[in-house]
Formats: C-alpha cells, sequence, structure tokens
C-alpha cells in the first residue's frame, strides 16, 4: 500500500511482454525495425512530422533537449521548484558544458506569462550576462498541476518574441493529457514547444522515455550527443519496444487516466486538505504529524513534503479497490 | 545466421524471466533490495571488497570508471584502436570535461609494457602538457586477444610506478575469463586493475553492465556522476536484477563459454587464414571479396573490417550446430 | 569627470614604469625572476606561506579559485547579487565544468551566517541533488560594503562545519583593508578563507590580479588549468612587475586609501541620500531622474543603478579637489 | 645571447610607448576608442571585412578559433607536432568542451592535402565515431617551414568539400608573410582560412594577440566565450593599443623581418646542418651534443630539440651584430 512514487511501480504487463516479443536477433543501436518506426508512430501521434528518439531515462531526456535549445554561455529559465533544477544533480549544467538555470516562480510549479517575463526582463544585452536561450516548463508539474494549451501558448508566444526555444518536461505528460483531454498536439507543438521529453516510465514502462523534437532539425546533433553520453544502448529494440506497446492501444492514455482516478480518490475524500487541485496524479494534503503517523500505522506509504503537509502519488497499477482504504482513512482523520 | 555482432544477440532467458521476477513494488533507483546486493555479490565474485554499480551501458561505463581516474587537465593511454577511442563518439571527452586519450601501439590492439612506456616517455612534465593519469587496457581486445594475468600485472606495475590509474574495458570480460580459466581476481585486481567495465549485454544481458571499483573510495563521486548523466535509472532493480541472473550458477561464463566455442570452431575450420589467433569470441579472416560474398550467398552476414579482411562474431545463443554450416562453407571457400 | 568606474581609470605610474624596468631578455611565461618572487613577497604580506598566482583578469581568478573548491557535480553558494553570478557571463559554471551557483540574501550583497545556513539547510544529502562543497563571497561587496574580520570568522565557522571551502572575491580587497585598517591576514586566512582573488587592476593596474592560495596544495592543478585556459601569457614578467609594484611601499593601500577617501567625501555631501554606509569606493546615491540629469548636465558621469538610486565609484587617481565639485554639486541638489 | 625562445624578447618600444599613450580614462572592457578601431584597421590590412578581437595570448586566440569552429562532438584535423596539441595542455578541449584532435602527418610540421585527406579518409559517418568538423594549421610552422598561398589554398579546398572550418594558428605569422612577401590576405582568407590567430608578442608585443575573424559572424558568440573565460580584461584599451601600434607603419613585418634576417644569417652559416629549410626565424640544426656544448659555452643559450638537434630561434631584436657571434661559432664548429 505505497504512494509515495510512481517510479516505485511496477512495469505493466504489455511492456514486459513487449520485451519478449522482440527478443531475436536483430541490429544493433537504433538500428533495428521497432527504433525505425518511433518517428513515424509519434508523428502520428501528435499528427505533425517529428523526430522521436528513445532514451532510458526522463534526466537525460531532459538535458538532451536542453542541450539541443540552449549554448554553454547561455541559460534556460525555470521554475525554481523544477526537477530539472533540484532533483536532476546538475544534469542540464552537464550536458549544456556549463548553461545556467535561470530560476522564476509561480504557484504550484507553473511558470506564467509574467513570471517569464520577469525572469528576462532584467537581463542586460550585453556579454558579461548571461542570455536566456530556452524555458523549460513541466506538465504535469512537480505539484501535479497542469498545464492547459491556452497556458503553453502563453509562454510559448513570450519564447518566440525572444527567440527563446520552449522544452516541456512531461515526465507525466500522459497524466496531463488525460486530464486535459486535448489532443497531445494541442499543449505542445501547436503551442509553441520545440522539445518534449515524454516520460512512459512512471507511467508503467521500464527503462524507455521519448525525446520528441517537434523541430526535427533540432535532432541532428543529438543523436551525437545520445552516443556521447552512453545513451545509445546497443540493444535498443528492447527500449523501442517498450514505447512501441505503450502506443499501442492508447495504453499511455489509460494507465494515465487509472493514476489520475486514483488521485481523484483520494482528493475528494478530503477536499479541505488539498494543498492544490488534484488534476494528475499527485495529491498534496495537509496533514498534521499525528494525522500521517495514524494514516501510517495502517500500513500507507508516503512522503513527508513540508512542515505538516505529505504527498501521495498514485500510480497506473492502482485499482479502485487499492486507493479506497487510504481514501476512507484519510477521510476518517 | 548473423555473425556480425554479439550486440544483436537475443537476450538469454534467464535475465528476460529476472525481469517478471522482480516485476512488483520497490524503491526507485538504486535503493531497491536487488540494487543493494551488488557489492556483496561482486565482492564475493572478485574475492575482494568491491563497490559494484550497474549503469546501461559499456560507453557509460567506460566513460564514468575514466573519469574517475582521469581529471579534465590529463590524459588516458589507450591503444589506437580502441573501443573508448574510436566507437564511443568521444565519450570520455564528454564524461572527463576534456582529457585527452593517448593513443599507444601494440599488436592486435594489445597495448604492451614498451608501447605503454613509450607513450608516456616523452611528456614533458610541465604545465604545458597533457599530464598521463590513467591507462586504459580492453579485454578480451577489439581484436578477440586477451591478456593474461602476468600481462595485466606487467601493465599494473607501470601504473603504479607512474601513479596512473588502471582502467579494464570489459565489453568482453567474461570471453576474456572463460578463455584464461583464470579466477577473475587474477586478471583484476591482482594485476592493478583499479576499476573494470564489466559488460553483460553482449553476453545475453539486456541493458546492464557492471561498473567495478576495486578501490571502493573512486566510487563515491562516481555516484553522483552517474546521476547527473542520466544514467541513474528510476526503476533500477530491473537493471540491477539482470547482473544478478547473469551471476547466479555462472551464467556469464557458460554463456561466455558458449560464444568461444562458437569461435574456436570457426577458427579451426581456416587455420591458415587467421589474422589473430582466436581466444575469445570474435574471429578475423583473410578472405578476398569474392569469397566473402560467396559465404554472403551463402545466407551468413558478418562485417568486412579491411581490405581483404572480415569479422565473425559468435555469440551465448549460438549452439554447434548453428556454427558448423559456416564452419564448412569457409572450410570449403 | 568620470565617476562610473574604477575599471575605467588610468594604470599610476609606478605599475607603468614597473612594465619599463622589466623590459629585457627573461624566461617566458611564469619562469622569470619577477613571477618567482611572487610567493616570498605575498607570503610576507600576508604573514603565512600562500601562493601567489598572476592571472589578466579578475573573472579569471575568481573561475580559477572556485575550480580549485567545487567539483563540476558541486555548488557555489553566493550572493544573489554577487559579479560572479551576474557579471561573468557564466565563467565560475565554464571553468568548474557546470557547477551550480546556490544563490543566497543578505543586506548590502552580504552573506550572513543565517543566510549561508538557510541556503544549504535544506539540500538533502543525496546523489539527486547538487551538493555545495564551497562559499564565495565578495569585500568590499558589489554595494561597497565591507565584511569585518568577526563577519569573516562566522562564515569560515560554517564553512569548516561543512566542509566548504571559502572564496573571497577581493576585486576591491584593497579597499577593504583599506577601510578596515587591519592586517591583510586577519580579514582572509585567519579568518578561514582558503583563496582570495586579490585585485590590483581597479586600484591602478593594468592587466595583473593575483591569485592567492592560503592552502598551497590548493594551487597544483591550478597550474594546469590557468594554462589551459589560455591565462599562462607568454611574457609573464610583465605582469608579476605590476604586481610587485603595487606591494612596493604598499602602494596597494595607498591607492585605496585615495579611492575611500573620494567616497567618503562624496559621502558625507549627502547623508540622507545613501543608499548604503560608505565604506570602500562606491557611492549608491538615491537620486530622482530629474537629480541624476542635473548632475550629468555638470559634466558628471556615472551609472543608474536602480529606479531613483545611481551609483558613483571613485578611483585611486581623483585628488579632493576632483572630487569636490561633485560633493558640492550633490549637496546643491 | 639567447636564441631559445621569441618569447623571452622584449618588448619593442613603440608598443610600450603606446601603453602610455593610451594612460588616461576610457570605458572599460573593448567599449574604448582603441578597441573600437581594431575591426577596421584589420580589414583595412587583409583586404576585405574582418571582426577582429584582442585576447592576451595565443593558447586562448587558438582555443576561441577552434570553438567557433568544432563543436563539443567533433574533431579537429592538426598535425601531430602541432602546438595545440603538444603545448597547450589541452586548452583547445576545454573551450570545445571535449572535442578531439584528430592527428595527422606531413614533413616539417606541415599538413598536406593528402595527409588530411587520409585522416578523414576512415572516419565513418556515424554516431559512433567523432566526425571532423575544422582544420588547424600552423603558418609559420613549429619547425619554421611556411606554408605558401597555394598551400594554403590546396587545404582550404578540401575543407571546403569536406565542410571543415579552417583555422591558421598564426603565432608567427608575421615571420610567415615576411618571407612571402604577399598580401596577408593571400595566405589567409583568399586561401580559405575562416579564422586566423594572428599572433604579435613573440613579435614585439606584451599581452596582446588579434582573433581574426574572416567570416564576421563566427565571431558572435565568441564575444561570450571570451568574457566567459575571464579573457575580457577591464582595461582592454592596454591591449588594443598594443595592436594598433604593431600595425602602425607596419611594425609587425618589420620586426618580422627582422627575426627572419636573423635566422637567414644562422642558416648560411651552416646549410648542410639544417634538418629544415629557414624559412621564419627558427633555425633547427643538426649538432652532436660535444658541439651543443661548445656553442654554450661560448654564451649561446638555445634549446636541445631531439638527439643531435637543436633549435634556435631568433627576435625582433636582434640585430645582425647580434647575430653574427653565433653565426661564426656555428661556422667554426
Amino acid at each position: 500500500m505505497r504512494f509515495f512514487s510512481d517510479n516505485a511501480a511496477p512495469v505493466c504487463p504489455e511492456v514486459l511482454a513487449a520485451l519478449g516479443a522482440v527478443n531475436h536477433l536483430d541490429t544493433a543501436y537504433d538500428g533495428d525495425q521497432w527504433s525505425q518506426q518511433l518517428d513515424g508512430r509519434f508523428s502520428d501521434l501528435f499528427g505533425t512530422q517529428v523526430r522521436a528518439l528513445w532514451v532510458p531515462s526522463g534526466t537525460s531526456a531532459n538535458a538532451l533537449a536542453l542541450a539541443a535549445l540552449c549554448p554553454p554561455h547561455g541559460s534556460v529559465v525555470c521554475h525554481r521548484d523544477a526537477h530539472i533544477q533540484n532533483d536532476e544533480c546538475g544534469a542540464p549544467e552537464f550536458y549544456t558544458h556549463g548553461a545556467k538555470l535561470l530560476l522564476a516562480d509561480g504557484d504550484g510549479a507553473k511558470l506564467t506569462p509574467e513570471t517569464l517575463r520577469g525572469a528576462v526582463a532584467n537581463i542586460r544585452n550585453d556579454v558579461h550576462q548571461v542570455q536566456p536561450h530556452a524555458v523549460s516548463i513541466t506538465n504535469a508539474t512537480e505539484y501535479g498541476l497542469v498545464y492547459t494549451p491556452q497556458e503553453v501558448a502563453a509562454i510559448g508566444v513570450i519564447a518566440r518574441e525572444r527567440e527563446l526555444g520552449l522544452h516541456m518536461d512531461g515526465a507525466r505528460f500522459a497524466n496531463a493529457v488525460a486530464h486535459l483531454d486535448c489532443h497531445p498536439g494541442d499543449v505542445t507543438w501547436r503551442a509553441g514547444v520545440d522539445v518534449l521529453s515524454f516520460g512512459f516510465v512512471k507511467n508503467g514502462g521500464m527503462s524507455a522515455e521519448a525525446l520528441i523534437f517537434f523541430k526535427p532539425e533540432l535532432a541532428a546533433a543529438t543523436l551525437y550527443r545520445r552516443k556521447r553520453a552512453g545513451l545509445l544502448l546497443s540493444k535498443g529494440r528492447y527500449l523501442a519496444a517498450q514505447l512501441l506497446a505503450m502506443l499501442d492501444g492508447d495504453l499511455w492514455l489509460r494507465n494515465a487516466r487509472a493514476a489520475n482516478a486514483g488521485a481523484r480518490l483520494l482528493a475528494e475524500a478530503a477536499p479541505n486538505r488539498l494543498v492544490y487541485p488534484v488534476q494528475a496524479n499527485e495529491v498534496f494534503l495537509k496533514a498534521r504529524p499525528d494525522e500521517a503517523a495514524r494514516l501510517r500505522a495502517l500500513g500507507f506509504d508516503f512522503y513527508d513534503w513540508a512542515p505538516g503537509e505529505v504527498r501521495l502519488v498514485t500510480s497506473w497499477d492502482q485499482s479502485e479497490a487499492a486507493i479506497r482504504p487510504l481514501a476512507e482513512a484519510i477521510a476518517a482523520l
């Protein structure tokens, strides 16, 4: 009965089965027939021509994306609570060879047009200051909030004005789209996103994320960077197969809907305790230490997030039956 | 009937089964119970206390190893035909932040004490020249030759004299040990090796290699570098499980012996055509273009390596019955 | 009648004369007799054994210092208004190969024990977060405030507790010491400073700053980094000569006292307009745009700093006679 | 009576005088009136529109040039005896963030069309191999040989074919042009050179070299890299003044002619001892250890270069009278 991370969830059976299904001879690296399908399959999904690369982690997807958008002497605007700033041990700085992250504010880890403009407003346009070259937003955010297509587009307009590349960290992109119930293109390229880290691992995958370039020409140097970083696994077909299995029959969406439904169930149990509206698969609750302790005594695992605040994360594999006991325990506090 | 790369071979069934066996809830990253067993299991294998980390590729294992041994302003001596020099797109330079590879010679891609001494002899000890900090040798080499414990130890003596760290690229370490029929410690730490990239993927694994630190203190900064490079996969238990499955019952050795036996069978079919003695699972044959074409016409796939020379690589999954047709075709040329 | 930057001031005659005095044959790089004197001369000045290197700019001094104290995967705590953060185009990130600057607060660009503790308090000690390895403080600060020996020592205590290296950006170190009227060792190594960027260019020098290692062993790798960065000029004697000329007869202190006296004169003209106490050679004044315009109409040049705020910087070469007209004009506003 | 390095020569009086002449108030960094003249003055010299930046060292000029031409995942072809490979402590790797130098052969440290083609011929065009992006040649070479305009153009043709940027390390460019007696444009941009490191320090300067971009658009990012590396000195007018003084009245050519004449005098003294033809200001002589010792006993200083080989370097400041004693001593051996 754990609610501490969707990274701890198992791999979904379709993905595991896909590994077996490709377990025969094929070309190494990404020359195999499955890897070769990614561009086409993701182009179909997004409704535009994309380049789609598998990578083994969300951190590497993000870092490669930023390296494609920002030179070593540039900066990337992001929210001060962004994963790329706080939880990737400086991967953006490593892959960009020392670019800076320029931190901005916004409720629920969401940048707003105002906070983005504010972040870049005071940068003097001279060689003494690191110039902004990109923006990175997270959808769903670190606090489970979802940018709407309109909100992304408002960021995208500023990005174009200022000639900033726009990256979306979509570690929980599936949860965001499931919540929005929109076309995945609406909240990405149609709203100005240049590169998307499309997460699958938290959503039932094992070890493959997709890096989606909506400007296909940005992918060229990334192919070298991916190899150079040791991310071009020699048996790449086992990564491609995971992604293809997730796309088949919109498994990615079904899984995300399941996880989101679980979170909603928890949210409905304690509407007055919510720190943020629950939109994706994360629930941030106000709970006193003794209340948290009572939940834990009942066998529920989760992280304390801040004083008087706990985080509950639901996963693709948790049925309503698996969630309900926690929902009831919360309601009963 | 392909003999072009052991990277193209399938994953062995024990490894695939292991993925299913760990497919339940556990802690993310490398906090899970399987990842936590690696130090102990590899320490037992090598007969000394080691730190063992999973990484998703051989390139990343090598690059992290070199970053642990060489500062940005240093150099690593390696053979001019080494994989780290020719086939990793500059991964050593990326991970070390710009160290140089100092190229040395030797038959069959093997460094010798003489060529190693020669490579460092002319470096002036001043700040204008990049100073050597490490040596990297490959066992088995890119041409399928195996360093004996004595040969490694002779390199190790020079490394200690010159205060150079000693790295072994063991993408085919299993094949080397299978050939030597020695204790794995004899050809590594007892011979002066500080860090080993212990390959499993070419030998039946899917996406996990082991990075073995015989000086455990070298691992500390590597833990940060692994994360920073996006190599710390969030569901690490699926990597740990692969390594543990390969260690169980010495599967790694059995697989390597099978691959080596296949190569020997091919070698015996054409002793006069051998470019190098066949010790591991690679066979380099002299073959005229028309001869190579005849083999291909029979359905055998392999790489041309050099003018008049082809490379045949055997894999863990090829039985004698699978090899014999090619052996006979070669003999009949 | 310019008060916009001490970088715009001329070179003092003793420094210019020193260039002529060494203008004969000697060894290249830093092998010459003058460069060889630096360790001894600065050790005498600071009352402890130091390693002293010339470098051609303050930015390079700072960046080399930080590279000596912080690995690529670490961070350096500094004030959010620090020069290394805002005015060096990412030099710290370049030289450290991607370390982060961790920004902290404090009045007048001064870190306090509380803000330093606060900055590092929330860093989880795990590989997902960039760990702090160093602190950098600026003395005198970007707003002309001076850390006392006691204030530095309070920072130094925390640095030792947390195993952080302590760097002092002393672009205006001379002005700070002139204000404090203390032994230069009191505000540096005796207070826990490990490396000092000791500025001379703003204080009458031409193109030489000193990088002082109070832990001499930290200098070893820096010698390579300095060369590798193209900072080891081939005719280094012309840099060493500048530093020696500034040390002779405490010229560095005399120049700084002159600049500080000029600032005091301005401060006394308008005590109610001061944004910060005037301690070194910078004066931040509240002045409406029309007031600033009036001063400029009288021929005085200076920077607007913030809305309703101007910055005046005095230099070593400005006599009381040169300052008084501005003082009077301010008083008359 | 030293002949060991032109770096050891004094600064010529015109340059020293120029420092005094600009020793008054002006804008900091490169905003001053003298720095602003560089583009125009060097454009006039080369007969085409260039961007010209001062930098404080030849190593930094070379490294910035290569960073402008080669991405981190690329390589630069150069001669295996090139200064950038052997004497800059890895500066190219630092500034390019880890690009490789791809070493090629050629007599007298000169690349030839054949050796250049050979160096890149075997690079597979795939992501596993570092792809060549630039060529760097040195004129005059490390052995004092001079590429003619035709020879450079032959390299330039290959560079264009292969889409490689072409850099010329002109630490002794003045000596090359003095030898060729050609227009400086003939051996640079008209022959395909994209970026030139134009050396002045060995030729009578103190601390300023010029970085010349024949494709002005390449300079844009370099301005940030120069600042980021701490190479944008705050009192830049003292660097610009040196360059302008060297251009005035073609002082750079007169100085180089004087140095070359000295070398010719030495060469004529011992035509049978010459290891290479003497074209610039370096003379490589065959001399047994006892012969070298005899010269040294007479008070002549120089480097042993290889067994049985010594290097003599002449400088701008050595008159025929200063050279003749050595010429006679050599003749008398």
